[in-house]
């Protein structure tokens, strides 16, 4: 078998949160087709779409009576841990008769599931992104609130692509030149910080003129035109989250040394999750410090991150042909691959270990979380 | 070479009847791509679809010309036999420039070919299915009037897919709940009967209320109201015809002991040929004892039943994709799939002699006929 | 790796000379994905359409900077060597970084790729099909004037089954019956003369009723009525071009030796070039010598010409397509491909010495030139 690309001993985003209910919705997470719904009580689950006794997929042709989901073939139904409690026609219920149940947690908006060794599932794991609910705890025990809405984009791209991606800002200045990108987005130093299980690149662009994005917003929220100090900073979650932070504040105000007042700033969460070895699922959402109830500027800066992600979407695709197509070409690394090349060795050494430990001694490693800002 | 999943020994439905006559018509049976055509007195012709000279399918590019067929190409004409007759701008025909020539029998509405070692075609194997030309020879030598009209569906999976799911009728309680399921077809009693070349599953639903369809046509032939006692008797000729009775008649009135006449009953042949591993061709026909005259009953019953079989199809290509997106799951079997068990049984065993026996020494199977009812 | 179907170390038509231009064009050829050009200046460039960083096709996202053509992702330029001469945010560039860069060549009316060792390139091999350009040198050194329009067809075909139907001139009487098809094509002698890089295939049809099209052009032009001596002259020059004279005369007067005065006539230019082993690329040009400035004859006989071309199309994916559907049926040949078999032929020991030579001792094959009609 060869190596897979992905760990499965992970949190991954199966779904927005509104998403799943009472109808039944296909996902396919790590290569794992699965069938995921509600119970009555709101409860998510997540079940291996395919009926035990002919492998019919659940979603396609099962109904949800109560919290159980029936075969629309022969009737089987599966209660939320996926054993079969009623088989009609049979006097005695066949004790082998299952389908695998995933484990799942709803957190951050968002559904996630755990596609590998159920026992070593634990909802601590899940990345701290609990800005995504719109409300942050900060040390002082105040809270700092963010809005925003996100989308998704199902990108036929093997999802360290799509990771390597988000881990370099320096791309928007040739792919988002009329919205983010910047010259300066490509001449910007890359600092970086690691640990196992996360890693940090932050960049601060000092006394630049902002990009049409960032300059439209900084000024329709009261502040003084003219030069800014602007900051790109993604922590990476392995394996699959990158939290960014980035925004612009008036020049000499302090913005690198702590001080963000003076200014606009987002925080990106960017989830993508492996469908197959080279399909993945990209689930994104801006979150904003500024004018937050202002719903329509929710939609409008939604819209933005849609069309700068659609330019992204185009590129990991030909990025995948490309590959596929040049088979002989390895990849070759800039310094601008800094953030990916972390990425990708802290996911390996995820995939390393689950390979070789023995399942029940594996130890769970620690994840990060996003520091307040 | 991977062992086949249908033996090439044996007739299979090509087509209607009707479908051949003098246009080229393309059909694969059992991998083997073949055109199809009627000479000029009418009678049907199978050759491999490919020109011996370059292989470019002659019912694609070809005509017809009196009984050969013509290569859109370069002219060559083939004879009924595949024998190439014209090679236009050679002085001698090449001895070995030949297609393929398949056996092939009008019989029963339907052109049955035999795609396997043309030696052993016997016309005497098709399987006794006079009745679908409308009237049946009874033992005392009356005739039976049976009326009726069919179609085709073209389905995405192996052909012991749809053969499984003819085999079992309780799946009718899921998968046809709105005409012909109800709760008793998913809990009757099955008895099986069988020899090497056919079997027969029997069920018998006791003083039942009808299911919508039946208790319809149950009613409009001027029974009166009240429960039934229903059969559903599935006739398995290997490998691909099943001859299905069901119907109703007014319980207590002797229909289990052979009086059936205080009611409504069909035939519903089922032909499944396999066009490849994992592609098949569904030949489907009603054919009823009650209103036999009624060509609007005809076609009304012809569209209740082009929807269930519809509602079949879904779940058999589902079927199909579930079986290839999880191929580590064993085919699980049930007390319903005591029918399909020993379909799979009598095709196993037809394909072990096909490959062990010399070609000379195989002896014919008998094939079994449906019993008068 | 499996054997070659075709050699590298050619010229191929990779576009006509106006599809090249300040745009950037995608062409695949001979199984190498390129991006083409031209500089400010006009000169044609072709280089691997992947960026070295990260395989993106340059052709779907970058653009011209100038001479030189910019990624779309993080904004790498290469020059028209595809040296990378412009690498954001790196203090250096690494040397390695480079694409592919083939030769190329604008020549009569076509742009030629090599997409073999590059240091084998030798302009001097590109077909002589000078007449192309409207005016041919004769040993007289008068001119003699062509004109013609064309077409291109992408054929999901072997490009050999294209050179093979192109050096068969029977089969037009079957495949293109109602145009220059006739039964005289069928039967006409085939005269072959060859020789390492070329070979030449005659056919004299003498004292015959010429088909419709070229009736049509004869009476035009203002020949009176009657039988014609007709020609088909098919020229192949390896490993990719077929320059087909063909035409019709006053019969007695004296064409077969030479004196085509009393007729019309018409070279054909054939150029196929392998896109994969089983797709191709099939450029065409009708060119005569009669009525030349009759733009709006020029272009009746382009149309004329692309309808027998799509005839041909359909015939030629019909045979890829039964080639894959009976891989057991091994190539037939009759006397009509004696043509085909000398191409092939003559291909073949290009591939062998092109596989068999160190790079550096390759000799050059010298190519021949279609003679002055």
């Amino acid at each position: 078998m060869a190596r897979k690309t992905f760990p499965l001993n992970a949190w991954y985003v199966a779904a927005w949160d509104y998403e799943v209910g009472r109808s039944l919705l296909a996902r396919q997470i790590c290569g794992k087709k699965m069938v995921l719904f509600r119970t009555l009580a709101g409860q998510a689950v997540a079940l291996a779409d395919a009926c035990w006794h002919k492998p019919v997929p659940l979603s396609e042709t099962g109904k949800l009576i109560g919290d159980n989901v029936q075969c629309g073939y022969h009737g089987l139904r599966y209660n939320t841990q996926g054993r079969c409690v009623v088989m009609p026609s049979q006097q005695t219920l066949n004790p082998s008769a299952c389908v695998a149940s995933f484990p799942i947690v709803d957190a951050h908006r968002f559904v996630w599931v755990w596609p590998g060794d159920p026992t070593l599932a634990d909802a601590a794991l899940i990345p701290d992104i609990q800005w995504m609910m719109g409300a942050e705890r900060l040390p002082d025990d105040t809270e700092k609130i963010w809005a925003g809405a996100g989308g998704t984009n199902w990108i036929a791209c093997d999802y360290r692509f799509t990771l390597d991606n988000i881990m370099d800002p320096s791309h928007t200045a040739y792919a988002h030149s009329d919205s983010i990108g910047a010259e300066h987005t490509s001449t910007a130093e890359n600092v970086m910080t690691q640990n196992e299980s996360s890693c940090t690149l932050t960049r601060w662009m000092i006394d630049v003129e902002a990009p049409p994005f960032w300059k439209a917003h900084y000024l329709a929220a009261g502040f003084k035109p003219g030069n800014v100090d602007r900051w790109q900073i993604a922590h990476f979650l392995a394996p699959s989250v990158v939290a960014f932070e980035n925004g612009v504040a008036t020049t000499g105000t302090g913005a690198p040394q702590g001080d963000r007042s003076q200014g606009v700033g987002s925080r990106v969460v960017n989830c993508v999750t492996p469908i197959t070895e080279d399909t993945c699922a990209y689930y994104w959402c801006n979150m904003r410090n500024w004018a937050q109830s202002d719903q329509g500027l929710t939609f409008r800066i939604r819209e933005s991150l849609r069309r700068i992600i659609s330019e992204d979407h185009v590129l990991l695709e030909a990025q995948q042909r490309g590959t596929r197509d040049f088979p002989e070409q390895r990849l070759n690394n800039l310094n601008v691959d800094v953030g990916g090349l972390w990425v990708r060795k802290i996911i390996e050494s995820m995939i390393d270990r689950e390979q070789s430990a023995p399942l029940a001694s594996r130890s769970h490693s620690t994840h990060g979380s996003v520091a307040s800002t």
